[in-house]
């Protein structure tokens, strides 16, 4: 049994589900175990780092013949990092945080498909007009960078807004109930970030994955703090989804005082290396309540895309002649 | 055909749609046309004000023989307006923001069903150990007051942490989508708010529901200019989701003063009164992309049944065996 949907025949998948490409989380070993297990793995590129690319890159080529993609920054991004993307012939390229306009050309033009994701009902329109290939709609409740709006609500509205592009949905999908309240909400597939950072694939340390495992999703709070302390230039209105500590605590409302401050700023970079929970950054979304222990992510894919599977096989039963 | 949800049972009503209990909006006539179409119709007593109560009271007990009943404000209710409610045996009392304890003795003893709204997982907890019949998990996308989790993540934490009690899902539902999605979450049915303020039947004056119709859910945020402007303390973390303007744009940030200022509280009263967009308050969910037209209520929740009915029926058609 699978879900089919445009998006798993446009990809010739057999899971309607996406490994978020997230800086610092998704290297080519976590996105490789995701399409291996039959979801689509995504590099996270972040800000386009060559040398780490290159690394990952070659890990996640070298480990799988699935498909496969890898994501960067937009307005971080460069020509060099996505053509470097582009030169390994990845399933997709994933653009998110800026206009997809000027790199969108350059992906197209190479027969690679182009994801964008966006955060709210204009930047669909936006990345339609871009060409986008399918558009990814991520809710506020995503962990790290993201907006304002909610995945429930904007879901619908962009698939009304995009269509007949594909539209997936991000932000707060943990489990099977998850993505198939997406599939109901008109999308045809779920980006999943948060739950496989809690897996041995992932590149978070010991330290972030167990608070994954032990934090609720109403510890988590958007904030700046945190890229105000690494001194990252994000543009409004993007804001990142993190487990709230002290440090975040101290510091809100005063972030241009912090990135003014080397030492304060000296004092985060050396908390979070020695993994204090007080001062360290763990990104995570709100749907952390349902992370219970790392799991493989290849383990998580089948347990997920079963769970959601069985969802539908059922829903019917629901019904009273 | 019907949806059967232990919600539904618990209730007797053929559809697990529930009309939230907005002041301002849900009346008698709004509620009872609600009830009268299959759903669970809510009067909105908000601050408790007796006189309104009892006139929208005497309006739903005299238009309809089905279950319908009535909320109230926690933080801002007395025993005198709970026990007005119950004086017409309603069939459940809806009780949201704050603490609901020490009221839910008193419902309870009366053998009325007791439905508790929380906003996080924390307040779950509490409404459960309070007794609540039924717990509604609202998002930050709801319009109106609210607080900060997004209802994708937040209703299956809740549904996992107070079962067996049946679970309702608030914020950003619109359609039929968000209903199938909701039931697919693990809810028992769904909670529907600006939706309903675009019909006939609600206190929306006519310039609001124009503003319904015509706006988006990117054009909403989380507010606590129009408390201040109307001067109500409003407890922290709750925050009124509204359709922005003018007034919000030149007051975030300065509540305070707002309050402190007599002119300024006025302007806004009076531009609110005369229908001012730019100045007057219409509190909105970010579902209010989805609505496209003022349509009768008891319309809308034939629709919107149907609508999940058919998702659910034809759910099991995205399998591929």
């Amino acid at each position: 049994m699978a879900i089919r949907t445009s998006f798993t025949e446009l990809f010739g998948v057999p899971h309607p589900l996406v490994l978020a490409p997230m800086g610092g989380a998704s290297g080519g070993a976590l996105a490789a175990a995701v399409s291996e297990a039959g979801g689509l793995g995504l590099v996270g590129g972040g800000y386009g780092d060559p040398g780490w690319l290159e690394r990952e890159l070659d890990t996640v080529a070298d480990a799988t013949d699935k498909p496969w993609g890898a994501g960067v920054i937009t307005w971080a991004a460069s020509e060099d990092a996505v053509r470097l993307i582009l030169s390994y012939r990845p399933a997709a390229v994933f653009l998110s945080f800026g206009d997809p306009a000027p790199y969108a050309v350059l992906v197209k033009e190479t027969g690679v498909r182009l994801i964008c994701q966006v955060q709210d009902v204009a930047g669909a329109r936006q990345a339609a007009a871009a060409g986008a290939d399918v558009i990814v709609a991520q809710g506020t409740e995503a962990g790290g960078h993201g907006s304002r709006r909610a995945t429930l609500p904007l879901v619908p509205a962009v698939v009304d807004t995009v269509a007949p592009v594909p539209v997936l949905a991000a932000g707060g999908i943990t489990d099977g109930r998850g993505v198939a309240a997406a599939l109901m909400l008109g999308a045809q597939g779920a980006v999943l970030g948060t739950r496989f950072c809690a897996t041995p694939e992932s590149l978070y340390p010991d330290w972030a994955k167990k608070r994954l495992v032990a934090g609720s999703g109403d510890e988590t709070s958007r904030t700046r703090v945190f890229d105000a302390a690494r001194d990252f230039g994000w543009p409004a209105p993007y804001t990142g989804r993190a487990l709230r500590n002290a440090f975040v605590d101290a510091w809100a409302g005063r972030e241009d005082e912090l990135r003014a401050s080397a030492q304060a700023r000296e004092r985060f970079a050396l908390g979070h290396q020695a993994g204090d929970p007080d001062v360290g950054l763990v990104w995570a979304g709100e749907g952390t309540d349902l992370i219970t222990a790392v799991e493989p992510a290849g383990e998580l894919v089948a347990q997920i895309a079963a769970e959601a599977e069985e969802l539908l096989r059922t829903a019917a039963r629901q019904l009273d002649h």
